[in-house]
């Protein structure tokens, strides 16, 4: 199958899962279950979850426990783009081609949504039968990845730097805590749904993948930001700009950021390499990790 | 030891733990972390870590993990205070005697601080040295609590509640969820720090005498709105009457209020007595359980 397909029917599956997961919206209270349905069904590239999904492969992971890790991981995703979209945040109004949560439900219940579905996350990996010792761990990882030391943390760093200028060393640093831990426990959390604990080597591999993989992303989305239409990116196009944020764009300019873009999937794709040598249990299962790669340098939105 | 001192000697000793257990001011983002430090440290009345403590007692829990467990509790606690104070919530200026949150830090800040907070709590709980199907169980009880079905379900139940008459059941089943959710959870984390899984005897007891207290809690809650002074409540009183929110107190009069506080009070002294009489282990040990629940009733902030 080749990446399309496979990464539109993880969507699919994906969508179903989280149909079925999500409290239902006849269950009381009912406005509250909508919004959070509304925040996390029907929109997204799914990147947190195909990455899950594709590092368990390395493992042959058991595929209900992946599904569980890809639900907390969409989850927590889902929450911060609905309270970075916030008056008090961005102040957007799209998100996904669709209308913020805050605009279709108001702030309070949108926060509320937002603050529900974090908890729905870390219910969700208690929901796998895995060992308890992995269960921890993926807790562990997932509260990591989303706190201050993480991504919360990361968008108290780009609060703090509009109209800032910020020097490459703290911008990446930034989006490295901002966007760059999540992608990093998403594709961490996939090995932890295996039969036994990941080895350290596979553990470090992994993290440098994700790692390259984060930042080449977070570049990308400047460049989209300046390069794509509103109506292709789902939200607003040319924010960064008008409110004067620090981008790579702006710091390194467009060929200079997708140069930058290109040489850390190389990184990515080095460190998978060195994933194949290290076992043959791992001889040809690297291949979906490899198409994410590609695909975050060469999409659209 | 009386229970002044045992919960002045417990609130001290949590008060150090969460210094120390929350992240630097001095580390980066060092205004995050300053704000989610001025939301847990220096107030409250630490109900939450108090319950976890004296249920622990009741299985001889290990110190080290009831403190995790307490600092997880006061977290997600201290959270729920900053966002439902938030202008688009409560919009309130006052908060055990301080001001709130956002008032110090702004909307943005306070927001990401609630949040990290959250994520902090579950992180929290993987520091334990408890087996990983403690830890897992741990998770499963704080996310149920905290989310849809508990707390912030709760909340979102009161938001679509002003202005409407609410009739007893349904101001009750609000409350279950608002905050007897957290107080259940608190009772019954205590009873998993201990060396083995507590009975189901024990943990059907102790969800009884949590229930009631939660229950008695809350109604105290809204007499107290109505007859402390702003300066001994710590936040501001007669807020619930001139909002025409639904409270115990304007659909039963004070006086049936205080019976009805009373009457559950009495249940979970009952509770109690029950788990006394399970087994030997037991005898002696519900004191500071007992000792909480006079001490909601007899409460002046």
């Amino acid at each position: 199958m080749n990446f399309k397909s496979w990464s539109a029917e993880r969507a699919e599956h994906f969508e179903l899962c989280a149909k079925k997961a999500l409290p239902p919206d006849n269950r009381l209270p009912w406005k509250l279950h909508e919004a959070m349905r509304y925040a996390v069904l029907d929109g997204g590239k799914r990147i947190r979850p195909l990455l899950a999904y594709a590092s368990g492969e390395l493992v042959s992971a058991d595929e209900a426990a992946l599904d569980h890790i890809a639900l907390a991981l969409e989850y927590i995703h889902s929450y911060s783009l609905v309270h970075d979209d916030m008056p008090c945040m961005d102040n957007d109004t799209l998100r996904r081609g669709k209308l913020t949560t805050h605009r279709k439900y108001g702030e309070a219940m949108a926060m509320l949504a937002g603050d529900a579905l974090q908890a729905q996350a870390f219910f969700e990996l208690t929901q796998t039968k895995l060992p308890g010792e992995q269960i921890a761990m993926l807790v562990k990882l997932l509260s990591a990845a989303a706190g201050s030391a993480g991504m919360c943390g990361g968008q108290a760093v780009d609060l703090l730097s509009v109209h800032q200028k910020l020097d490459l060393d703290t911008l990446t640093l930034m989006h490295r805590m901002k966007t760059g831990a999540m992608i990093r426990a998403s594709a961490l959390m996939g090995l932890y749904g295996g039969k036994k604990m990941p080895s350290a080597a596979l553990i470090g591999l992994i993290t440098q993948y994700a790692d390259a993989i984060g930042l080449a992303f977070q570049v990308i989305d400047d460049v989209l930001d300046v390069t794509a239409d509103t109506a292709v990116l789902g939200k607003t196009a040319g924010k960064d700009a008008a409110e004067d944020k620090p981008t790579y764009v702006s710091l390194l300019g467009l060929e200079e950021s997708r140069r930058m873009a290109c040489c850390e999937i190389d990184k990515a794709l080095e460190a998978l390499r060195a994933i194949e040598a290290l076992s043959p249990d791992y001889e040809g299962r690297t291949e979906r990790l490899a198409d994410i790669a590609r695909y975050i340098l060469s999409r659209d939105h």
